[in-house]
């Protein structure tokens, strides 16, 4: 039994830096599909949520409410620095795993972002497990695909 | 617009790896509230599947249509190790930044985690951002924590 104190708590979201929004934008909004539901722009740095609009929270009251969010941070200026890359944190030191994206159908979501130039560090035919895949995200996170069939 | 191919996608789940799995239950079951919503236990490893009662998604009708859940990987035997510790992304070098937990109240929130024994990078009375708190999981990862307020 959860503790009394904690009722309506929620994992509201996770928070990954990236390199180039660019190129980041392109792959959680424009390929996964992702909404860009808010932004906030600082002096150094720029900030973007993206949520996907079939989110079971997608009508929540605020963005605080909500979960299934991803936080992306960029540190401007790292785009532009070419020895410059994030950790994804399975190569070691170790620690971060992934994110996971369940989607209706496996293989034909793994098919079209293949052609679509994803690149993939275990497609569902690779390997023993068909179930799942992972794919790389620009900047080398892998992101787990599973099915929800 | 999301393309019509991308329907029905949700961000699953985030996963971290964790020292000792003990401790971590700790945490996110016993003092945070989420609910151990699934087990899978290998050889070598043990996954946790943890989500809150009070997910918007808490009643898909599968784990794999739920948002808002997070995965911890434990391989077995690293809790023993005295010199082990897995990396937070926060400390060089940089990547995965942190997951955040949204509450009703953010001060009762946090004055509970403290009396709990929780440790913090920031209360919301440090600094001058009064309307967030970053605390520590076992792993030295950072929480997030936002009023949903």
């Amino acid at each position: 039994m959860a503790p009394a104190e904690t009722k309506g708590y929620r994992l509201n979201h996770t928070m990954i830096r990236v390199k180039d929004p660019e190129k980041s934008l392109k792959f959680y909004r424009d390929i996964l599909g992702m909404d860009l539901i808010d932004e906030h722009d600082a002096d150094d740095f720029k900030l973007f949520f993206l949520a996907f609009p079939d989110s079971p929270s997608a009508n929540a009251q605020s963005r605080a409410h909500r979960e299934g969010i991803l936080e992306l941070t960029w540190n401007k200026g790292t785009e532009k620095q070419s020895d410059f890359s994030y950790h994804n944190g399975n190569d070691e030191p170790q620690g971060f795993g992934h994110t996971c994206i369940s989607v209706p159908n496996l293989q034909e979501a793994c098919d079209r972002l293949e052609k679509l130039g994803v690149e993939f560090k275990k497609r569902p035919q690779d390997g023993k497990m068909r179930k799942i895949a992972f794919a790389y995200d620009p900047d080398r996170y892998w992101v787990e695909i599973i099915s929800t069939e």
